[in-house]
């Protein structure tokens, strides 16, 4: 099912988004605008992940890219993941310590001295700010299931366009006991497929593993690879080779339940499981796949979007 | 105009949006995730405020949250308004610098120690991410305008629900000469106030000036009442006394025209002006002044937004 397009190199890419006004560069990398016709698509998109999932009963939440610090601090993503974090500092000073900041920006100097650390941080993944508001609480014997836009950051700049440093995830997250978990993660790696398919993308479910930090990391890599807890969709995008996960759908077991004190209806610390979609990922494969105008897509995947 | 509800006080206000699950609140002040009411209602708006410009040629941009450093540096934000300002710091360090880190967490102290700054920082308004976008360009005759959608960060931590640390901010933005630019200032504050009493909000428009920092800040502000440079539209949210800003129509004559060496047809430094809409807080004034359930609003409301 995976294609032989031979995919260009990542510049050349991204320097035809960028031409066809669908990507507005920034001087920072992996950080970009969006165009009237990228825009359109992934709103398109979102409204499709909605109807994949509309007769279940999700409750929808939608959430801005800052996590509380305590919370990240709490999730154990520092221990696994310190790489990919965005803490926010801030000015506090008086009139002194304002021309002092002027004077290192006037000299081109680090400025950042003049701040201090605030209580927020960049939220790293979409349900990162769903556990949180759980916290204590005991869930009804079905479970929950929550409808999640988010927008995520990690610091990894990169001139890949499909690695943006800021990216918005839509996510359905389970939380509940260990079987609801396994058969929401198995339900959503089917559907995703299928959608992904009817995109005419040739996406492709592999057994993966989440960045881990350091040499610590590569052990809890391949565990979490043995135990088959973290799926990915991939399709090539800016390589053949190295295609790019466009969803991923997750298990956690007890990781969020433990952090958040989150219990299921037995008393038992929750579990959970998430299916996630990057959707400016999707919307980069699609322009790869089927061109950069979407007047010449063929009719099957503008029908299924709606364009 | 002004209508003469009373204005619950700020925490009982916030308190009913939580308990009608329009709003979610985390651990820090002034950041919320949004329920399905609040969502749907506040695409409505942002698609209201479409149609209010669509006639008018503008180039869609969408921007995340983002922002390259030294474009704020240029910016003259740091100047003004430092107090607000967002910096993202981030871990570079190896395994040692990593464990310490950790430490640090489980000690309850201070690890942003072992964090630098990066090149990035939170856009503090939506139009921000515009001008460094026309660098070095001359502007055709007509000049250039762009339907702006940003997702903006100010640190002013607050219980005011209507005073968020991140929000959403729908901008029409005109870069071109003087003339033009108080021509679209003006038109703008019109088409605002006529939106906002199709809403039948109680919106007035004031004159009003920025939040500038500091000693030197007094005199920035009253020179910019002096010329009149800023109108606020302003409505009654949390308070009577001290209605809030839900839309605000600037013109900000060359200041970013000389930061960032933009020139209209003539050669001379480009003029600009916004005008912008606070997509959070016009929905909360809508569930302020007309109930904490859609259904019940009034039906010329409804149909305007088509909810």
């Amino acid at each position: 099912m995976i294609d032989t397009v031979s995919v260009a190199p990542v510049t050349s890419f991204r320097d035809t988004l960028v031409r066809h006004r669908l990507l507005i560069p920034t001087g920072a990398r992996g950080v970009y605008g969006f165009g009237a016709e990228f825009d359109r698509v992934l709103q398109r998109l979102d409204a499709l992940i909605t109807r994949a999932g509309e007769n279940d009963g999700a409750e929808v939440l939608r959430f801005p890219s800052l996590l509380p610090r305590t919370d990240l601090e709490a999730s154990g993503y520092l221990k696994s993941f310190p790489q990919l974090v965005g803490l926010i500092h801030a000015f506090d000073g008086d009139d002194r310590a304002h021309a002092a900041l002027l004077q290192a920006v006037a000299h081109g100097t680090d400025w950042s001295g003049a701040l201090g650390t605030t209580d927020v941080v960049l939220t790293p993944a979409a349900c990162y700010s769903v556990y949180p508001s759980l916290g204590g609480e005991t869930l009804p014997p079905s479970g929950r299931l929550f409808d999640v836009l988010g927008v995520c950051f990690r610091q990894e700049p990169s001139d890949d366009p499909a690695r943006m440093r800021m990216f918005r995830q839509r996510e359905y997250v389970w939380v509940g006991d260990a079987e609801q978990c396994r058969a929401h993660r198995d339900l959503w790696i089917r559907r995703a497929q299928e959608m992904l398919h009817a995109l005419q993308l040739p996406a492709e479910a592999v057994v993966a593993n989440d960045p881990f930090f350091g040499r610590g990391g590569r052990m809890l890599a391949a565990s979490q690879r043995e135990q088959a807890l973290k799926f990915e969709l991939v399709v090539p995008i800016t390589s053949v080779e190295h295609p790019t996960a466009c969803a991923s759908c997750n298990y956690h077991q007890d990781t969020f339940g433990r952090a958040f004190e989150i219990r299921d209806a037995r008393g038992s610390l929750a579990h959970s499981a998430c299916v996630g979609f990057g959707l400016e990922r999707i919307v980069l494969a699609l322009f790869r796949h089927h061109g950069f105008t979407v007047d010449g897509w063929p009719m099957p995947v503008r029908a299924t979007l709606g364009v």
